[in-house]
């Protein structure tokens, strides 16, 4: 039986990890990472995106990866799908949840994904009716999270209101779960407080989505500190932080893994995830994609002498 | 007249910063650097450390930096001292505030300063009552900050319960304020909430100190968050991340003043301080060490767009 966790921590570097970069790990190699990654205890792994190949050709195996990683015991295999044609491919392939990109910027929505907002919340509802329409063994959850809902390097500051009226649509349109994501690594700690708090309050806390958040200005740690406060319980973030962030070269794109993971286990919140196995996986990541440069402490400086697992195991 | 702050963020480059490199800043390169820094609004500078010479030559110029700091306008000018000895240099140099090192780890402790805990608790009565003798004018606050308070490469796990009682002990002493540091980036930030919380309710308000706080882990940040939920309210940093750590090639030693800047201002909490003028000062800074890895995301990514200030002044 699987340990009991207090977090979930999200896997997304096969999928926003790998199509941050512009070389393609071939399929192989990519199930050979998510093997090392769901070996280590990571429960939920988006191990890609259902886009065109031709504007993602990094994504193009994303069918066969829900297939194979379907088999791996105990995993929740993620699917990004911008759309309901994306929809319809996951659920062929076997995807039993999906995750949709709906973002509040304008300016960001037509860019992203070529739809205003209010057609990617229309969007949302389709693929919900969709899901609706299956046999219930065949239904995925669909999660919706806001992209650019702490801001936007386009249009600078998203109205607050704005993001919190989006997520009520996006109740109403049927998504199981709604998320708010730091895309631009534009997130304080305050204003996550603040975000996550009136998010739980516009749409309940049964349909509380995670924190997607990225490290870009070096805050992605804190900002998860502070959507603790306001007890969210799903996090993502990407093995080694891979993909970086096109701006600073020594800054990770995602969240870091091991260091979240170090985090959590340090504050007495159990994830179920082995810190030694994480470091592990990067050689695996690696292997597929030789001199990538990855990030993180806590493969660098290892664990401090005497840590203890929130479980209680202890690893010295 | 200063403009009021929520936030002290107090600047430890020149001491913690420049004595964990091996070349010795010259003392002209140092004194700009200073000025530097102090133009940008930061109203606290830790100096140097009167030490010996033959232990830390970089800091052999210390008496110099007091004296020609204390001419800039309106800032807090603070040296290290370890024991009576160094006080008295201090004084001797003008210094109106000192900060004593005390570390809960007993092999820590030998090891830095020579003593055991209570020896260096004891030196902490012996310069209290130094400071009592002296004719109020000359008289200087004497802060001391717990080294070890959240663990140590050398014994591991620190004792909380003696971090505490030691705490009690230096405020009997005299110390007029009592921090904790995290010397080894061993905290994380449910200790940082429970170890903050505890030291008030046994020293009292009043005497309250700060949070000394380093990045090995990557947690430097996050456990500025939580030590804000519990009230804190004076942070050490150092301009670039200065020191680095010397385990892990990408991180930085003490948490970086510039990142510390934005998330605080971005929280809305006034600090007093410029950030562009900051980003100016890694370039005196640069100059007096040519070549020296610093670190800090803000640096390289640059404020996000429509970003404003905790007062409301905008810089885009």
């Amino acid at each position: 039986m699987p340990q009991e966790i207090d977090i979930l921590v999200s896997e997304v570097g096969p999928r926003d990890g790998l199509q941050s970069i512009k070389r393609t790990m071939p399929t192989e190699a990519k199930l050979h990472w998510i093997k090392a990654l769901a070996s280590s205890g990571l429960r939920e792994i988006e191990v890609g995106s259902f886009v065109s190949p031709r504007l993602l050709p990094q994504m193009a195996d994303c069918g066969m990866l829900v297939r194979e990683s379907n088999k791996i015991e105990g995993l929740t295999v993620l699917a990004l799908v911008p759309n309901l044609k994306g929809a319809e491919n996951a659920v062929a392939a076997g995807a039993r949840k999906l995750t949709m990109p709906p973002s509040a910027s304008r300016a960001h929505s037509l860019n992203n994904i070529g739809m205003t907002p209010e057609e990617a919340i229309e969007e949302v509802r389709h693929v919900c009716a969709f899901r609706d329409s299956l046999p219930s063994e065949k239904r995925p959850d669909v999660e919706a999270s806001i992209s650019t809902a702490f801001g936007c390097t386009l249009e600078g500051k998203v109205s607050e209101d704005w993001v919190i009226e989006i997520a009520g649509l996006l109740a109403k349109a049927g998504a199981d779960s709604i998320g708010l994501s730091d895309t631009t690594g534009y997130a304080n700690p305050a204003q996550i407080k603040r975000m996550f708090r009136r998010l739980r309050s516009e749409i309940g806390v049964e349909k509380m989505g995670g924190a997607h958040l990225h490290n870009t200005r070096g805050q992605g740690l804190a900002n998860v500190v502070a959507a603790l406060e306001v007890d969210v319980t799903t996090f993502d973030s990407s093995l080694g932080g891979l993909g970086g962030c096109p701006y600073a070269p020594g800054a990770s794109g995602n969240i870091v893994t091991e260091d979240l993971v170090f985090m959590l286990e340090a504050m007495g919140l159990r994830t179920g995830v082995d810190i030694d196995a994480l470091i592990a996986a990067r050689e695996v990541l690696l292997r597929g994609l030789p001199n990538e440069v990855i990030y993180g402490n806590i493969p660098d400086v290892g664990l401090p002498k005497g840590f203890t697992y929130a479980s209680g195991r202890s690893v010295t």
